[in-house]
This record gives C-alpha cells, sequence and structure tokens, in this order.
C-alpha cells in the first residue's frame, strides 16, 4: 500500500481525525446548550449519531497517534476494510443527522420566519454547520480509505 | 471485470435503476400532489434532488437495457468510475434530501403533534418513506459499482 497524505498513522490522518472530534463535539455543545432540544427528534438524533461519530473518530486518533510514536505501519488490506466500513457507517449517520437537523432549522429560520426560542435560533444554526463541517472531514477520511484500498 | 448481480449490463442492475427511477417517481408524485410542499424548503429540495436522480438512473437504465440487447459488455475501469462517481453523488444528495424532509416530517407528526395540513401530512410521510427507499435502492448499485472496480 501507498503512503500518502491522510492515510491510517500519518499527521494528515491525525489531523483529520482530531478535527472529526472537535467538529462533532462542537455542534454537541452547542445544541446541548440550547434548552429546548429535547423536545426535537431531529435534535436529539443530531447528538446521538454524534455522539458515535466522536466515539470512533476518537478511537481512530488514538490508533494514528500510536503508530506514529511508534513508527508502525497501519496499511494492511484488513485493518483498512474495517476502517473503511466503520468510516462509511458513521459518516452516513452523521450525513443524516445533520440533514435532518438542517431541514428543521431552515423551517424555523427560513420557511416559517419565526423562531420563538430566542438566543437558541443560531445555537441551532451554528450546531448543523459544525455537523456539516464533521461530516466533510470525515468523508475526506473515508474517500482516501477507498482510494487507498483500491491502489493496493 | 466479473459478472455478478447487480453490474452493469445484467438484468439485476437494469432491475435496480428502474426501481431507483419507480421510488424516486412516485416520492415526487406524492409530494407534488399536496398543497403546500413549495412552503417548504425540505420538501422543494426532495423534489428537485430526486429528479435528478430519476435522470441519472434512467439515463443508466438505458444503456443497461442497450447492452442487454446487444449483448455488449459494459465494464471497462473508465466507465464503472464514471458511473460510481455518479452513483456517489447522486446517493448523497438523496439521503440529504430524505433526510431533511424527514426531519421537518417528524416536526410535524412527532414533536409538535398536529399536522394542521389535512389529507397531505400522510403524503409527507409516504413520499419521505419513497425517497428512502430510493436511496436504498441507489446505494446498493453504488456498492456493487465500487466492489466492482475493486475485484478487477
Amino acid at each position: 500500500m501507498k503512503d500518502f497524505p491522510g492515510t491510517p498513522g500519518t499527521v494528515t490522518g491525525l489531523i483529520l481525525r482530531v478535527l472529526q472530534c472537535v467538529f462533532a463535539a462542537a455542534s454537541i455543545a452547542s445544541m446541548a446548550s440550547t434548552s429546548y432540544f429535547f423536545k426535537f427528534t431531529a435534535f436529539c438524533y443530531l447528538i446521538a449519531s454524534l455522539g458515535l461519530q466522536i466515539t470512533w473518530s476518537f478511537v481512530l486518533a488514538l490508533i494514528d497517534a500510536y503508530a506514529l510514536v511508534r513508527n508502525k505501519a497501519l496499511q494492511s488490506t484488513v485493518l483498512v476494510s474495517l476502517f473503511i466500513v466503520g468510516d462509511w457507517i458513521t459518516a452516513t449517520l452523521t450525513l443524516a443527522a445533520a440533514s435532518s437537523s438542517s431541514g428543521v432549522a431552515i423551517l424555523y429560520f427560513n420557511d416559517l420566519k419565526s423562531c420563538s426560542f430566542i438566543g437558541d435560533c443560531q445555537k441551532y444554526q451554528l450546531s448543523v454547520a459544525l455537523a456539516f463541517l464533521s461530516w466533510i472531514t470525515i468523508a475526506i477520511s473515508s474517500l482516501i480509505m477507498v482510494w487507498l484500498l483500491a491502489s493496493s
């Protein structure tokens, strides 16, 4: 297997994993700091889905950091296939959660033109934007993994 | 390249493409038959996204049918790579559209417990369910395409 930026055990790969955790954690923090998020199924699903995303990305970040410190190769076909399956499942769940929350956020901001939860509405928007950023970083990781497996 | 069920130019591949078109068209029909769908950004996006899905799947269905009738092979690496890119883009857009619409539909049905658009609410639900079915069939096609390219 080739060793290009973003593959497991590289600095770029580690940065991508850390970014996934940071964006997902910031999104959850922004959503959880609102008063009425638990009244919306979509927002609860966003928190649950991003919680799974953080767990997955954190474990992968630890593995990447271990491989970097010990200078070990992480590019066996079985390991990369496992990473791909996990990446695609979490990426799909994160995209679905971000989209469903954005549907609700856009409904209140754009369609109904009245968001009665004063102060909270900006937090909903911020949370959705951060969830999409988290999805973009996990999508980049997933594509790099598929490319790595395809080029092996 | 191997020739297994679901690959381009096979009967299963053609059935999958036709199912994608049928589910997407039924979803659009169910949504467009409601009176107030244009007031919801998420529902308009669903129609636009599934419109793109139908166009893409219909073209691929025609190509599959042509290959079946003329008994031609469609499995060059360049062609399959092109199919994969198109499949993944439309699958991502369809999932995002189905999720954002489901966020709004669940908000009205479950969270607010009041859907004031009498008769239309069941159509919203039906449309979202059909959009998810369309996404499942395009996801199956996409995975088969990636598997085909990986095994070549």
